[in-house]
């Protein structure tokens, strides 16, 4: 394997990977992120409603040659907003949640993140660094990731498990730049959005779902297909068939 | 990693691995396939519709000492019945098929055996020598495997294949005693084939699917789902929401 040359076309996955960081308390530590991700190649910061900003002197300071990363970072409001665009994301992790999906170590969770940047834009979540991801935003992901650390001390610096996850996606576009199969199609982050909307209003209409006793209906729903991949054709034939189940109750009325 | 001894207890998932062979034509690969199963600590080979006789003097030659495996055999008719009661299966194959699952290289696809036979029955299946798996018996399957070979001499012999996925299968027994998070308790063969008959008799109940042009609404739908990889809770759930519609539409009558 070779390390790669800053023109390896390998690499050029990279710029489709989307580091994003929700709720970082600390500056140094944003700074830090741009820094690692630098080292590895990546260049795409995105910053979910960052305490303090981005651009101040502790962050500079932390970041050393990568204010290049610093300055080109994009600021959202929210998760949904920082995801938009992508085809797959992975939401760095170290609790296990109730109703997520399978989770994967970091190597595979790399190595997933650079078959699907073949295709479209990826994303890399990581959360606050006390808190670490809220359920809904690991929900809003395609797969929980978890980083192999020591049980008897497991508290990873922010700017270290970038470091890791960006020097894994190195390895990963550098070592697996062909795949056994096609490469599947994807459906757009928005895409399953509205589908979900959509299921919930057709198992509301059925009777399914019961408004006054939802219990965890949807998020279950929501968990199945997500575990599904969803490829866009298969977004259009699931709408289709709730639209005619949703027709064959309407002539009710 | 310790090479295990027969007593190691991480090897125990070996024992609940099926090793099929669909239609095998040389009695003599029968053998060979016992043997290289016995010597990675396998010992459950199913056979489907064997040309000849597994117990012919070709076949207990290649065997060696593997007789054990080849007089335990059990003879099959057809795919299905060769799958039943387990949780996940793997065919191996070459060639990419048209609506096939996404497919994984051989060693992510003993990885995949592997934890999914910590918690049930799986199935290891391998095609014919000459024509291999048909697309119907890939469909049968949980996920397509690929060996990677030399593409200017990919000819590999089916006792060969059985040596390196069970080798492989080894390995992850050896490397993989622990998951990152929860295992996923996966739905029975047989309950995802009711599940998949139930989808289609309300598809053909809401109009969705046409009877006299079904195009390949059927097989899409049951791959969407089969990459879902349906837990026992999920097949309940669908089937609840596929009742639900249906009532709503029996209301016309």
């Amino acid at each position: 394997m070779n390390t790669g040359s800053p023109q390896d076309s390998r690499l050029n996955s990279l710029n489709r990977v989307r580091v994003v960081l929700a709720r970082p308390s600390h500056p140094g530590n944003v700074g830090a992120a741009a820094r690692a991700m630098k080292t590895m190649g990546l260049s795409r910061l995105v910053l979910v409603s960052p305490k303090e900003d981005h651009l101040c002197a502790e962050s500079v300071a932390r970041a050393a040659n990568a204010n290049d990363v610093l300055e080109s970072a994009v600021v959202c409001e929210n998760l949904s907003q920082a995801l938009e665009g992508t085809i797959f994301s992975a939401a760095m992790t170290a609790r296990v949640r109730e109703l997520a999906l399978p989770m994967v170590w970091a190597r595979e969770g790399a190595i997933n993140l650079h078959t699907n940047s073949l295709q479209g834009e990826v994303a890399l979540v990581f959360g606050n660094e006390k808190a670490g991801l809220s359920n809904e935003e690991v929900s809003l992901c395609s797969q929980p990731v978890r980083i192999p650390v020591n049980p008897e001390y497991s508290s990873l610096n922010l700017g270290s498990a970038v470091q890791v996850m960006c020097y894994e996606l190195r390895m990963a576009a550098l070592e697996n730049d062909i795949t056994p199969g096609p490469v599947i199609e994807r459906a757009l982050f928005s895409d399953i959005q509205h589908f979900h909307a959509h299921l919930e209003k057709a198992l509301l209409a059925s009777g399914f779902l019961n408004p006054d006793n939802p219990k965890r209906l949807i998020p279950r729903m929501q968990r199945l297909f997500d575990k599904a991949q969803l490829e866009p054709e298969e977004v259009r034939l699931l709408r289709g068939m709730l639209a005619s189940f949703e027709k064959s109750s309407q002539k009710l009325d």
